[in-house]
């Protein structure tokens, strides 16, 4: 089933900003989901807002590449030079399209909106371009073939825009053009509790049984993400191929392959909490709601969510969740026994079946020799189960948080399935 | 006081994750750093693990730019080509330094590890380079100069690794080979409540009355930055220069103007706190957390944030905030009624002088006709001081949940301040 080399994909990312401190998260979208069609990103290039600099890099990407994509700079003001800099590389003359300008009057209109006087320039498309529809913004994308037979996509740089136009008008015709007729699937498969090298390494084995699957492997304050995509004539002989791909990384990462449905951590426990009927709350300390906040960020959360307390103080330890005072004084807001009474207060006062409980040193001070910056200590209870982990986290305050809410909801999902 | 061009610099990124839905963070990262340095990114490159793409992106930056960095690929394993990359782009030998690797089997030793067989590698340097010591990792960083006096550095991947090394032994140098003795001096001035485009066109006039001034508008979820950076012969020259910035930012803005000292939200709020002696508590429902989660990522913020409810269920806003069951049924858990419940209720039984709550609608699910999707009522009490605020915020669950939080932050420091 393997295919021949797949066609060279490039982007080119417009704008001064994302030389001045922006983050760019498009190159990252695109990747993906690229990847779910096999295909594969070959190049970025960033330029500023400079015509030379946006016109040499659109078409040394369209020398190197066979599909070029070239994000931002379609805006209406005077920095917005994408449209005369692709004309300028391929020769093109630029043309006022009426029915462009009309519409977008009209999307102004709707939103009772005045059009800026420099809108119109959002209306001239390049000789041979087709505009793709922008239901999210006033200007348009636009395709062209190039010379060679190149295929050169303009496309917004708001991600709100530029996200549904990809996958609107770009993404299925690279399927069709590079997909020779066949179909992709695509899976993720999520582990938690070990690090990337050791995933690399049990995960090997399975990468190699599988040529002909594209794999990817991400990694972030220990979640470790492998993105597989397959290609086959039939959806059904794709998938039923990722499904062996996941018998394999199933029997190879055991415990550690928390996520059977490409599930999130705290969607896993969501759902985990939905199959068994039971509910959820959360006592924090140095995470400081981050988990609380995680587990809300899933649609529907209030099904198994009661709520959650933040208890940074020691008296509020006491007054919301029942931790005695002598317990904290004997052995200090971070121990073992602290997060053992704040997890069972907590399935007390929430009255839940299953509670959450961190208490730790995030830092940067705080620490001390036997209590060193990075000491978290978390529990999870659910009926007739506890676990209780302790950890000393490294990195700054902001990983020691995350890691914190990572390790816990992994804590809460083990009690979960067992 | 305007100086002549500055250098060209440019980032060349080498990793194939970065190509396959990593988000890359250097760029950013050196761009805000080089802009303190009043030096500018002209152009960034993401290419693959591959020589031949690592090598042709260098030789080619390095023929446009006075300064190329490249970040990654100086790892041990098979696919870290940079040198050898980097090597062929400028006809260089690579030789081995016996003194790195005893360094690496110290390094190693130290934490009691086994070093990998394949770390020798990481002992070779570029002919002509010196090697930049890395205190976080194996891989030393490497400087070289290429033809023409351009300064080439070769910089680990991890950001652990490549801030500090960038920080230590690549800034300072840069500081000093193009700043022609001036010093430089940065701010940052944040607006909150104004979208971008406001904020652009209240600061045009500043912006064009400092032209020796650099400046970069950055704008996420309702927050405007505007970093500002000057350079002078003396410290105090530059410093001065913007503090007339500051004056003239500050009336040209006003209220939106919330940070003098270039704090964020949560850190303004905690500054307000501790020059009144007040404490804090938090009430949220759809921010689920976030708001005490942002409050608590201020190192040191236990001086003044006592802790926070996450009150998901309606019963929780009763038992936990004391929020009556009648108001409830009569307005519903998402009205103003219910959140001056919660902002008191929490002072109350948090005993703060200060408390914040939210109640909204994230969405996707739960809009109606009446209350739809985004409406979130906020809250904000200090003694003598109440504020309550209605808004529909648009974009994605996150997004909602990310500008409550912001504006809740807002209004905090609203009735902080008065």
């Amino acid at each position: 089933m393997k295919t021949s080399e797949p066609p060279k994909v490039e982007v080119v990312c417009v704008g001064s900003e994302l030389l001045s401190g922006r983050v760019d998260t498009h190159t990252a979208f695109l990747a993906r989901r690229l990847a779910e069609a096999s295909l594969r990103l070959d190049r970025g290039t960033t330029v500023p807002d400079a015509l030379d600099a946006v016109r040499d890099a659109v078409a040394a990407a369209a020398a190197r590449a066979e599909v070029v994509l070239v994000c931002g700079g379609l805006g209406p003001t005077f920095d917005d030079l994408t449209r005369e800099a692709v004309a300028a590389a391929f020769g093109r003359a630029l043309a006022y399209h009426a029915p462009i300008y009309a519409g977008i009057l009209r999307r102004y209109g709707r939103y009772g909106l005045r059009v800026p006087s420099n809108n119109k320039r959002q209306a001239f498309l390049l000789g041979g371009a087709r505009a793709l529809d922008n239901p999210h913004g006033s200007a348009p994308g636009q395709r062209l073939e190039a010379p060679g037979g190149r295929l050169v996509y303009l496309l917004p740089g708001p991600p709100s825009e530029l996200y549904p136009m990809f996958e609107a008008s770009v993404l299925p015709e690279l399927k069709r053009r590079f997909g020779r007729g066949l179909q992709a699937a695509a899976r993720v498969f999520r582990f938690y509790g070990l690090a990337e090298a050791a995933c690399d390494q049990r995960l090997a084995p399975v990468l190699k049984a599988f040529p002909q699957v594209d794999f990817t492997i991400l990694a972030d304050l220990g979640l470790v993400e492998l993105h597989a995509a397959a290609r086959a004539p039939r959806l059904a002989a794709a998938e039923a191929l990722l499904a062996k791909v996941e018998r394999r990384v199933a029997a190879a990462m055991g415990e550690a392959y928390f996520s059977r449905e490409g599930d999130s951590l705290p969607e896993a426990v969501g759902n985990a909490l939905m199959k068994r009927g039971w509910r959820l709350a959360t006592a924090e300390s140095c995470s400081g709601g981050l988990l609380s906040g995680a587990l809300t960020g899933i649609p529907g959360s209030s099904r198994w969510f009661v709520g959650g307390a933040t208890t940074y103080s020691n008296a509020l330890k006491t007054s919301l969740l029942g931790v005695s005072t002598s317990l904290l004084r004997k052995h200090g807001a971070v121990s073992e026994e602290v997060v053992r009474a704040m997890v069972q207060g907590t399935a007390d006062r929430f009255s839940t079946e299953v509670s959450l409980a961190v208490t730790g040193i995030a830092g940067p001070e705080g620490g001390t020799k036997t209590k060193p910056v990075g000491l978290v200590y978390m529990a999870a209870k659910a009926p007739g189960r506890l676990e209780v982990s302790r950890k000393i986290f490294p990195g700054t305050r902001e990983q020691v948080r995350r890691r914190a809410v990572a390790h816990s909801l992994s804590l809460g999902l083990s009690v979960l399935r067992s």
